[in-house]
């Protein structure tokens, strides 16, 4: 094992450990689920009050440019753009991940000059496959949703398939997908490919220009911490922007929306995905939040979560209480994201009795255990004491003892 | 002229006058603006900060549960019902405004046994058309926008239409379409109506389901008082429910979300209009500005805005000023949302000499000048101090002073 002294160490050399005093969280737990939904920090409690005291209450509607309200989706979408790995002007932030999905593959079939196939995994996350359902009723014959394994991917690339959609951190297992070696095989057959970074994006260093990706979406609300269903974001890559169509024409995709024209006319740049009006007040929490990539690169990030979660499984498998579980997806740490999931008979029971101990992961049916590993605010010491609430609920069996059927949420 | 004490009188009789002190407004200034965009109240201030340091910060995921996250849409979804004349389980808050019209008018499409033609107006507010266009993109021969003037709406209609798209107020003229009997026409020839409610929620009685209406959608952030692009709504009758197909099918409309499956299979309820993960702090805002339904009702507000345009129009006419401008829409107050519109050559420069003035209206291109009114905060007394300013704006020939170019925003 490694000893106390030892993880106190470990957070004294760390370069991230101010930023813990950032996250309003409570002192006796170790939060791992920020890879379902991030905490608050203190520039996300200021801009709320902000945005409400400062902004609509005094201003009102001359907000929207006095404050510029009208330009948050661009604005947050340069934000991301530079965590991303992408040029500015390709990113925009609005609506869910599911809306942004269908805008997404809508517009990656738009160039696809006849096919139909938009392949995906079955193991992808629902919402991915259910968008590409959706799709397909409106379309027909002209979108089908072709299903393969994770492990069959290359080998299902074919000159007939128009559209790839991929998450790039798997939601239970954590695989992390080789983004650009999968990009590029793919465009050698003419596919477009979208990547969905619900569970990759500000943790895993993503290069979106140079992995030549032609679309990606994602959440704010997970490792990005902006905020309870907080708004999400699409990448449409700059030499697709004059040529595409995306069919979720609302007004403030329109070239000039206040010009109120009853016929629609696409912005040429990234803002032909906006639809309706930005929804400010959440908008304005994931501004904040993203502040801190102003002061943080994604690569720090990166280093501390694979030292994190080396040091979590170090521990537990030194525990002798270790067999009980499976660890799911690659051993090899550079190939997952930041995230451990564990298969066990009682999983539902262990995180329920974890999370009375202090500890939050989370359950995925139908028999996954989650922990997330988000840097900004946990400590070495925090594993420390992560892993002896494992174990010690572990040896107690408490486990089979929880029978509280609660509802399990967000992904 | 009605004198100042008139006017002092008739505030004194108004039952609504309490209300006043609900919004955080300033003294000295007149705010006609709330059919773009509502002020912050009270309720609304504490709500959101409740939701972020009493909510997210202390118990981060387990809110989902905790504090009833999950239910927010459906639950908001229920206080609109009694809002609207609806029973409930048929109104979902989600999404945008835009976003709901494309489901709607895809799933009356769904029952249309293959019609085709969309039918709506020329000067309905832009997105209403262009969700339509996006949709024929999609649909091909299957969706064809059709489009008539506000007048010409009842000798369209016909056996081959399958949907008429219409908003009840006019977001330029202010002219309040008949529910009830457009409804009632479209249904004999086999049309789903779908009605667009942005400017007459939580302002014009409505009654949903005596009218028969199909499907809605509205907008929480006008009178409503929702704050900045907050999340809006969507119904759909129950007799729909069973039987309709929406293709925006994500996560949140499956039947059991969090069995994560990979087919989608849609919630038998309103649940199934649910697309991603709902936005929980300006979502939560929605919640706090609703309750203030509980104590009012629709009429009481409707009476009273009746009052106040009255007042408006009567000192106005009165002042010897009123040549200049041209009343747009109806003389008849009860044919109008609530709200005045006015043609006049600059109005744009009008419009912003009385927000110099204290009188916030909006513009509207390419001559309209356009005042909201809400008896939630605006006294007879205020009505008089804007006429007063708009007279004296006149006089001085300010309106042809102003170059400002400024962005006008907001419908």
């Amino acid at each position: 094992m490694i000893s106390n002294d030892e993880l106190a160490r470990l957070d004294q050399q760390d370069p991230l450990r101010q930023y813990r005093s950032e996250f309003l969280l409570a002192k006796d737990s170790c939060y791992l689920d920020g890879n379902s939904l991030g905490p608050v920090s203190q520039r996300v409690v200021q801009k709320l009050q902000d945005v409400v005291t400062a902004q609509w209450q005094p201003d009102l509607i001359a907000s929207w440019n006095k404050h510029g309200w009208i330009d948050l989706p661009l604005r947050i979408g340069d934000q991301l753009a530079a965590i991303l790995g992408a040029e500015s002007g390709q990113i925009a932030c609005c609506d869910s991940t599911s809306i942004n999905l269908f805008k997404a593959i809508s517009a990656a079939l738009s160039l696809s000059s006849g096919k139909s196939k938009v392949l995906t995994t079955t193991d992808n996350f629902p919402t991915d496959r259910y968008m590409i359902e959706g799709l397909s009723k409106l379309m027909d014959e002209r979108c089908e949703l072709v299903s393969v394994d994770e492990d069959d991917i290359l080998n299902s690339l074919s000159d007939d398939v128009a559209v790839l959609v991929l998450t790039q951190v798997n939601f239970r297992t954590g695989q992390l997908l080789d983004m650009k070696a999968i990009t590029q095989a793919a465009q050698e057959y003419g596919i477009r490919v979208v990547w969905d970074l619900a569970h990759s994006a500000g943790i895993v260093p993503i290069a979106l220009d140079d992995c030549n990706v032609d679309f990606a979406v994602g959440c704010s609300y997970k490792f990005l911490n902006g905020g309870p269903g907080a708004p999400a974001f699409i990448y449409a890559a700059k030499r697709h922007l004059e040529s595409l169509e995306q069919p979720l024409s609302g007004w403030l995709g329109h070239r000039r929306p206040f010009d109120f024209s009853p016929n629609y006319d696409a912005s040429s740049g990234i803002a032909q995905f906006l639809c309706g009006t930005p929804s400010v007040i959440s908008m304005s929490a994931v501004e904040a939040a993203l502040t801190l990539y102003e002061e943080i690169s994604v690569e720090q990030l990166r280093e501390k979560s694979l030292s994190l979660m080396e040091v979590f499984l170090a521990q537990f498998h030194q525990s002798g209480a270790a067999e009980k579980l499976t660890l799911v997806g690659p051993r090899d740490l550079t190939q997952r994201g930041s995230q451990l999931a564990f298969e066990y008979e009682h999983a539902y029971g262990l995180c329920q009795a974890l999370i009375k101990r202090g500890v939050v992961g989370d359950f995925r049916a139908p028999n996954i255990l989650r922990f997330g590993f988000s840097p900004l605010y946990l400590s070495f010491q925090d594993i420390g004491f992560a892993v002896d609430q494992l174990v010690e609920s572990l040896r107690a069996g408490e486990a089979t003892q929880a029978i509280n059927n609660q509802r399990s949420v967000v992904t």
